[in-house]
C-alpha cells in the first residue's frame, strides 16, 4: 500500500493567524511512520460552501484525507455535517458517545445543552475515535478507496486520539511499518554534534538519522523501515550503540523523553530524595518535575527565594554573603543548595540564582548570568552559566542545565 | 477594495512535519491590519506539477496569493520558474539583484556559483522585492486583476521583505483596514457563555465576534472592517460594552492577555505584594507570575510544600490540622494562604493544596478535588474546585483559577 495523504485543517482561527498550524507539522511528521507520504496541506475557514470544494478536491486526488478541527459543539463546527453532505451519509446518534457525553456533564454538575449533544452525532457507518481528553470525538469514514479521518482542532485531543486509534488503524492497513527512536541529547551545540556523526548520518540509509533543535536541547532521531516480520531493535541497536559510544554521558535518554522526566524517574528509581530553591527561575524547576506523577515520593519541597528576606530566613544564606557577594553568585547559590538540603533533610539540595532580565543586568553582572548550586552530603558544587535571550529563554535554559547537573551526580553517585 | 488572499508554501520540509507553517500564520495575522481576508492556506512540496496545479486554482479563486518558499539556489527550488510558466513570462536578469548577489559573495569571499546566480532572475515585469538578511530577493507580479507576491521561505527573511515591501505596497493600494480586540474571558463554559450572547453573534455583520477557547480559557474575538478615514474604536466599542455588560466581571483582558499576566500587572500597579504556596501545582503558579518582568517588586516568595512536614515547617500548618482534616482539605488550604502571608509579611497570601493524580485520588477524595486558600488581612477565603483530565490539565486549571481568586480580590479590593 502506498497511500497518498492530505490533511485538510478547518477553522477561522488558523486563516486570522492566531495559531500555527500545528496538528498538520505533527500528523505529518508521524505519518511516514505507518509508510504514508504526505502531499499537501490545506486550510480553510468555519464557511461550509468553502470546506465543501476543499473536500471534494481532496476526495478527488488523495487516499488518505485527515481532517482537524470543526468537531465542538457550537455553530462554527460543521466538519461533520460538511462531510456527511459531500459523502451523502446521515448524522446519526452514537449512543455510545452519548453516553460519555452525559456522563462528563454529570460528574461537572453542568447541564448538558442542546449543541453539546450534536458532538455524539456522527455519520453513519463511521468507525468512532474516543476522545479520552475532551467532550468531542472523532471519526474515520471509509468511502470506496478512499479514507477520511475527522479528528478535533485542541491538539492535546488530536494527538491522543491519533496515537491511540488513527495510527494502529493505518498500521494495521499498511505492509511494512517504520520505527523511529529518539535520542534526547544535552550539553553540546548541533553542529559540534554533527561534527563528531557526520559519517553516520551521511551514509546510512537505513536506518537514516535526522536531528532536531529544541531550546537549548537536541534530539537525534533514528528511523528504521522494517517489514513486519523483522525487528527494528536489530536495525536501530548498532548505530544507538555507535552514537552512545560517541557522545557518552550526553546522551540523557532513548525514549523521547524530556531532561526533566528523565531526572525525576532517576531520582524516584534510586529513592533520592531533593528539594530545590529558586530564584531567577522562579518555581519552574520544581513545576517541571512536580509534572511527574508519584515525584511526592522524593520532591519534599520547594523554595522560591524571590527575595533576600526569604533567602535568609527559608534557607539560612547569611546576610554577610549576600551583602559581600550579592545575591547572584557562586557564594549565595552554594549556600542556598545547602541551606535546603539542610532543612528539608534531603539527599539532595539544588539552588539556583540569576539574572533573568530584560532588566537587573549589569556590566559585572549582565542578564543570563546563573550560578546553579548543588549539595550532596557536605559537599557542594556550582556551575556559571552566561546565557542569552529573552528572559523565557534564560529561565527555561537554566531549568534543563540544572536537571542536567542532577543526572550527572546520580551517575556519579552510581547505584 | 476588498481582496481575497491565499497563502501558497511551497517547501517538502513542510509537508515532513519538520517545521511548522509559521510563515502562513505571520502573514495571517498582518493582512486583516491591511484590510484583507485570507481564505485559504496551502502546502504543496517542492514538485513542479503539483505546484502548477496549486497556483492554478489558487489563481482561479483569490486576488492576491502570496507564496513562500522556493526562491534559493538548488535545484529543488522552483516557484518562480512555475510561476513564470504558469502565467507565460519569462525570467529575466534583475541586474540590481545581480550586483548584490555578487557584492554578497565577495564580502564572504566565497565563490558565486551557476546555481547561486538563478537568484537574480525573476519574471519580467515583476516589482522586485530586496532581501537585506538573505540571499535570493522576492517579488511582486500583477497580472490583470491578480496579484502574486513570491517570498524566501526562511522566517526571517520572510518577515522582514513582508514588513518593509509588502505591507507598504498592500497598503497603498487598500481603502479599508481590519482591527480586532480580544476579550479575555474566564469562569465560564464556552456554550453557556455563546447562550448568553447568542444574538449578539448572530446578528452582528460588523463587527463580528467568535470565540476561541483554550483549556480552561475563552477568548472572544470581535473583528471590525473600518474605512481608512473612521476609527474602528467608534464600531468596536458599543459591542464590547454590551459584552461586558453580559459577561461582567468574567472578561479579564481586552488586550489579548493571558489571565497570569494581567493578575501580574495589576498586583504591580497596585503595588500588592504577594506570597504564594503551593502543593499539587508544584511550582506552576510561582513560574507563570514570575515570567512578567519586574515581578520581583510584589513578589516575595514562594513555598512548594509538598510534604506535610513542609506544610508544618514552611507555613505553620498545624499537626493537628493536617491529622484531622487531611492535607487536602479547606482547612489546610486557608492555614497555609495565612502561615506563607504572616510569614513574608506581604498583602496576600495565596495557597493551592489538592490532588492532581493520576494516583492518590480516594472516593472521598477524588483525583481533580482542589482547594485555593487566599489570605487578606486577617481575612481567608477558600474555593473548592471539582476538576477533570490529567495531572497537566489539573494543575492548569487549578493556576487558572487561583490567578481568578487574586483578580477578583484585587477587583472587590478596589484601589
Amino acid at each position: 500500500m502506498a497511500i497518498k495523504a492530505e490533511i485538510l485543517a478547518v477553522g477561522t482561527e488558523l486563516l486570522m493567524g492566531q495559531i500555527a498550524n500545528t496538528n498538520a507539522q505533527y500528523i505529518s511528521s508521524r505519518l511516514p511512520d505507518v509508510g504514508i507520504g504526505v502531499y499537501y496541506h490545506s486550510v480553510v475557514g468555519d464557511n461550509r460552501e468553502r470546506l465543501r470544494n476543499e473536500l471534494s478536491k481532496a476526495l478527488s486526488r488523495s487516499g488518505l484525507i485527515i481532517m482537524t478541527g470543526g468537531l465542538g459543539p457550537t455553530r462554527d463546527d460543521l466538519t461533520k455535517e460538511t462531510v456527511a453532505e459531500v459523502l451523502n451519509r446521515r448524522l446519526v446518534r452514537d449512543q455510545e458517545s452519548f453516553e460519555r457525553l452525559k456522563a462528563f456533564f454529570e460528574r461537572f454538575k453542568r447541564p448538558m445543552t442542546e449543541n453539546s449533544i450534536k458532538q455524539a452525532y456522527l455519520p453513519e457507518g463511521a468507525i468512532i475515535i474516543r476522545n479520552n481528553h475532551g467532550t468531542a470525538p472523532g471519526c474515520i469514514i471509509e468511502e470506496k478507496d478512499r479514507i477520511v479521518v475527522m479528528l478535533p482542532g485542541p491538539p492535546p485531543e488530536m494527538k491522543a486520539m491519533f496515537e491511540e486509534t488513527v495510527i494502529p488503524y493505518l498500521e494495521e492497513r499498511s505492509g511494512s511499518r517504520i520505527v523511529s527512536r529518539f535520542l534526547g541529547i544535552f550539553g553540546i551545540g548541533e553542529s559540534a554534534m554533527e561534527d563528531m556523526i557526520k559519517d553516520l548520518i551521511e551514509n546510512q540509509s537505513n536506518p537514516t538519522i535526522a536531528t532536531y533543535v529544541k531550546e537549548g536541547e537536541i534530539a537525534l532521531r533514528i528511523t528504521a523501515r522494517c517489514p513486519k516480520d523483522k525487528q527494528p531493535e536489530d536495525i536501530i541497536a548498532p548505530i544507538e550503540a555507535e552514537i552512545r559510544r560517541r557522545l557518552g554521558v550526553k546522551v540523557y535518554s532513548s525514549e523521547n523523553k524530556g531532561l526533566s522526566e528523565v531526572v525525576g524517574e532517576m531520582l524516584l528509581n534510586k529513592g533520592t530524595t531533593i528539594a530545590i530553591a529558586e530564584s531567577c527561575t522562579g518555581g519552574l524547576i520544581s513545576s517541571r518535575l512536580t509534572e511527574l506523577p508519584g515525584i511526592s515520593r522524593i520532591f519534599n519541597r520547594g523554595i522560591i527565594s524571590y527575595s533576600n528576606q526569604s533567602k535568609m530566613e527559608n534557607l539560612n544564606v547569611m546576610q554577610e554573603t549576600l551583602d559581600r557577594f550579592g545575591a547572584v553568585s557562586r557564594e549565595t547559590a552554594i549556600e542556598m543548595a545547602a541551606g535546603i538540603k539542610k532543612i528539608s533533610g534531603t539527599d539532595l539540595g539544588l539552588a539556583v540564582t540569576g539574572i533573568a532580565g530584560p532588566d537587573g543586568g549589569t556590566q559585572e553582572k549582565p542578564v543570563g548570568l546563573v550560578f546553579i548550586g548543588l549539595s550532596h552530603k557536605d559537599e557542594a558544587e556550582c556551575k556559571e552559566l552566561r546565557l542569552w535571550g529573552t528572559r523565557n529563554r534564560i529561565r527555561n535554559v537554566t531549568a534543563l542545565h540544572a536537571f542536567d547537573m542532577v543526572r550527572r551526580k546520580l551517575i556519579a553517585l552510581g547505584n
